[in-house]
């Protein structure tokens, strides 16, 4: 947690700053100072004991800037205590990863001196935030200044003012220095490693936590799980674009290695978070979010006051609302696809009257045309889907974001891929077929690109062009003061979260798996897109946004869901594919009815197989079930014995250090008797 | 734990004996005394505090008995602290369920006066179990008198002793008084209990522990949820044998059925097993089972010295021999299928040459030998899978339980359905079809009543009559003496757990599913069985076999997965029957194509539909998960305030007691910006 910066307190203490929090320009004097006064007060008296301070900064560019912009920070004894809280996992001593408590922190590996290296500066800020969070209401009614801001006791005040506009941003500060070396180590410098990644997963979790951390890690993974097609798909494509009976092994081999790397994955993010600790940390219990409204009542499980609102009205408004709309959607996107049918069919019919370059080169256009409408419809849909789950009004972020992701996929997926099915399994035309998939995968590639990185970069340069400027021409090369660099960061795009790069991810995996077999050429997009993927997005991180808040994370969660979905969804669509593929028609020229059956056939045993398979791979790698169960078994042990320290002393056996020759005899037990 | 019995021990105090220990006739004086001083050494000096007492009784029926039987009992304090020990959760003064403590007890509900009423007895003798279990040897090299019985630091002398021969059995005793109680409420009274269940299982679990209470529960269930389709099956059978079209909706609807019935079952065994107190107590650290052999080394998790297997070399036993014996198996099971089929064809070439009554009932010979075949292939084949899981040495009970029911699951399913899948998809023939599934189910059902309940009662029966007929005379009416009820229950047959008696539900699951369109009376046929196989179920528990011990269980485990996977095979051959009947190839005269079309997509719908389901419904219900969630929430707080208890004191929320009108004004708060 170490930082160039450090402003003293208003009590003369000099901290390093980390959280900066924004409040309305024309914020009620008397709550400010109220809010300044709970935050700095000590825990004994409900506070949060934390360190602030008011940036003194007139604007720049001229613009007057807003004077309620307060930096954050805390002491180290506050922080190691904070650790502690939200149950931070740390090495210890001997290896292992162990809840770090306060008592005992000088067993932990990384805890040296004064303890300064433990925390990285993202885990300060989130144990900053964590505490911003849990600052409760005493027994004020409402917030002073703000009759209408009505608090009751246990109510999170930082939520309420949030909620109420008074409160518009919390966010955790770039640190300029570690950022220069994680952007060099990331995206600047070509590496061949040595280690298992190519990225710096352990720095980029450091900086930004584990849930990016992971995302990025899964984008490598998922890239590299692509190779093998990719580089088997390149000599179809070059070779023997009509060779069905390759493509049969082709499709296989997509299936089944689809279905391992999957596995494979859960097993390497376990490992990735058993390391950082994120493994076996115990979910904390989870807040309302922030949206949720509802009657005054009682908490079931806390026993606490807090708004509650029925599940049964919430149902009725997924069922007779949400439900129909998607349906909606899905028929609008039906109907948009018929229109783009009706194009391809004149363009066709163009391209047949008079057959010259031009027209030719527009045999193309409604496919790109319908690529741009399903990326537009995709994103008015987005919004369109956040505004009804909001209006669900569900009790907790988690339950939130499934029913989000849920429209948004169903969505997503129907809108991308319907038209190919039609294509595949009504028209029955494999050249279209391939055509289709190919421009809509490569202009959505290119749209996702734009969209995702170079816009928001554009934007933020030409908001902050002219004040970056003049600053630069005032510092030169020095560092930029910490108010202004506070006041830039404010003014910088906010991060939504990994939400929309794993949605584009799974999408280019149903490019690739759905209909493998028609278009190996797919996996090599897929791959040459996933390389400047890494690099945008990493500078996107690195440079568009404002930093993130860490997300503590052990898996990608729903998304594991959603990839092995579209995975058993590919067996029965290559299946069906290679079914129809003239080769197998011309094998079985007598009887459909027997191709159908062996296609069917096939189709169940990947299935079954399939299954079988990712129920036979432990979820878990051995070596890190045993270090889990190791720690499992001391805590039962530590328990036995702190409940009744006189017992179990004399008799219990120490853990024995060296095997004599006469102990290691081998022992055979016979079987007992029943 | 009331009982009519107490014994004094050696130092003169009176208890009430509820396990039996029987060591071998022979066995040496010297390891009997040291045995015994050390079971009832104090804890201090690493024994485990219990009471016993040799049974002092000639022998009954004029043969010597064995001298070296042992009663074995606890003080109320021991139990209590056992309780703790092994995680016993019981019930709250709050109403919630709580791990068991002894410092807590006064606030448990069922704790009044000196405790007495708290635990059952068959937790009792589970807590003495589990106390002989967990007695570890200190530093004597060996068993006195039994050189070649090896002990090291911490080894569990009970099992060393299991193994060498040298002690025979561990059986808990039967209680007269409860049984009588039990016994009556069970099977002997016809009931219409307002109570959820028809048998008493709160009484059933209190005397024979949860897995079996949670067995009987399932056998209930299950039948339960037979009746609609035996209701259904009725007039099917009735009116309307070959009326495919009512075939399509009645297995539709048992697929459906068949998939909310098991969802619904995880949700009823969760309230059960929350109700018992199992649902969330933590699983005791596994020791290794008693036939566990291998070199001597450390266990990684715990750092003990005990036997090690290296793991490589269980994979090569389990894939050089295991696998290809199983094939092998299955091939000699598809062998003597093939010669069912001959003498099948032969029977019908009898009766078609000379068609009178004895020829028309010899048609029904062939299949049943063959269904006498299949129980007697199984019963050899279940021998076998029990030796070469041995064999392969594992560890852990619960991972030879795994990979003994897959071997069995396998075989049996195959040895039990192969026939009818031949006959169904090969030789299409629905009529023969109709006959060998009325037959197999029939004749295995006959032979099931008989093997499980009738042949060992006649057994114990025949051995004890004699004995028991003169005790009677001897003493009347009146309660046989203590040492004599011991030596008699020592001789009762023990009862293997619920593998045999879930394995057989699980085929007649098969019988009813698998082919519910061609034979919609196997449903009725199921039910009748099991309404008779509650009271012969029963009635071997409480008469034929030894008292097992209690055995802690929160669900029904692999065998939940084993009947899902079943009714996934359910939908893909009812789907196909469907597909083969005469009256739907009608309807697709001109393409049989188009048929098989429809077929396999009404097949992917409908297993599409069983998992969405199975997703869908939660797997514990809402009011328990909010009772976990509360107590999670509870433990929580408590180590919060456990560590820092100086702070939180002043400002934590109260829970409030009750609301007043202004406090349940409607809150609606505005949505956070981002």
């Amino acid at each position: 947690m170490q930082s160039g910066w450090s402003v003293p307190d208003s009590d003369g203490t000099a901290f390093t700053p980390m959280v900066v929090l924004e409040l309305a320009p024309d914020t009620n004097e008397e709550a400010i100072k109220w809010l300044l006064s709970r935050i700095r007060d000590r825990e004994q008296n409900g506070g949060v004991e934390l360190l602030l301070e008011q940036t003194l900064t007139g604007g720049h560019d001229g613009q007057k800037g807003n004077p309620n912009v307060f930096l954050v920070g805390s002491t180290l004894e506050r922080l190691l205590h904070g650790a502690e809280d939200v149950g931070l996992f740390k090495e210890f001593n001997d290896g292992s990863m162990r809840a770090f408590t306060y008592t005992n922190k000088d067993n932990f590996k990384d805890f040296q001196g004064d303890g300064d290296s433990l925390l990285s500066v993202a885990e300060c800020q989130y144990i900053i935030k964590h505490k911003l969070d849990t600052l409760r209401a005493k027994d004020e009614a409402n917030v002073p200044g703000y009759p209408k801001a009505k608090l009751y006791p246990g109510k999170s005040i930082i939520r309420r003012l949030q909620s109420k506009g008074i409160l518009l941003q919390v966010f955790p500060l770039h640190d300029k220095e570690e950022l220069k070396r994680l952007s060099f180590s990331w995206y600047k410098k070509v590496k061949f490693s040595s280690s298992s990644s190519f990225q710096p997963l352990n720095d980029i979790r450091r900086y930004f936590g584990e849930g990016l951390a992971l995302y990025f890690g899964f984008l490598e993974y998922f890239t590299f799980a692509m190779l093998p097609m990719a580089l088997i798909g390149i000599p179809y494509y070059l070779w023997d674009w009509e060779d069905y009976d390759k493509y049969v092994l082709f499709a296989v081999f997509n299936l089944v290695w689809s279905t391992v790397f999957l596995e494979v994955w859960k097993r390497s993010s376990a490992s990735l978070a058993y390391s950082w600790g994120t493994l076996s940390r115990k979910k904390a219990f989870e807040e309302p979010r922030a949206g949720f409204h509802g009657v005054l009542g009682f908490n079931p499980v806390t026993g606490r006051k807090e708004p509650v609102y029925p599940n049964s009205k919430r149902q009725l408004k997924i069922y007779l609302l949400s439900v129909p709309f998607v349906l909606l959607c899905l028929y609008l996107s039906f109907y948009i696809m018929m229109i783009y049918f009706d194009m391809e069919h004149w363009a066709l019919a163009l391209y047949e009257v008079e057959p010259n370059f031009w027209t030719g080169l527009f045999l193309f256009v409604p496919s790109i045309i319908y690529a741009v409408v399903i990326e537009v419809l995709n994103l008015l849909y987005r919004y369109a889907a956040e505004f009804l789950t909001d209006w669900e009004n569900h009790r907790l972020e988690s339950s939130y974001q499934n029913h989000l992701v849920l429209k948004v996929l169903v969505f997503n997926f129907f809108n991308c891929f319907a038209s190919l099915f039609y294509i595949a399994f009504v028209m029955q035309d494999m050249v279209l077929l391939r055509q289709s998939l190919a421009t809509l995968l490569i202009t959505s590639q290119i749209l996702n690109q734009i969209m995702e990185a170079f816009l928001p970069y554009w934007l933020q340069r030409r908001r902050n062009k002219k004040a970056h400027k003049r600053l630069v021409k005032v510092m030169g090369d020095r560092e930029l003061p910490l108010p202004e660099q506070a006041q830039l960061e404010s003014d910088m795009s906010t991060y939504l979260g990994t939400f929309d790069d794993y949605l584009e991810q799974f999408l280019l995996f149903g490019y690739v798996s759905l209909f493998s077999c028609v278009y190996p050429l797919a996996a090599v997009l897929v791959v040459l897109n996933n390389i400047t993927e890494v690099y945008s997005d990493a500078f996107k991180m690195c440079h568009v946004f404002k930093r993130p808040f860490a997300e503590p994370a052990s898996n990608i969660g729903v998304w594991q869901l959603a990839f092995e979905t579209m995975s058993v969804i590919a067996v029965v669509t290559n299946c069906a594919l290679i079914g129809l593929s003239p080769q197998m028609k011309a094998y079985f020229l007598e009887s459909d009815t027997q191709l159908i059956l062996l296609v069917v056939c096939v189709e169940h045993i990947l299935l079954a197989f399939k299954f079988i398979l990712a129920f036979v791979i432990p979820d878990v790698p051995k070596q890190i079930q045993i270090k889990l169960a190791r720690l499992e078994f001391e805590s039962l042990e530590v328990l036995k014995k702190k409940m009744r320290p006189h017992l179990r002393k004399s008799w219990r056996p120490r853990r024995a250090q060296t095997l004599t020759s006469e102990e290691e005899e081998e022992e055979r037990h016979r079987q007992p008797r029943y």
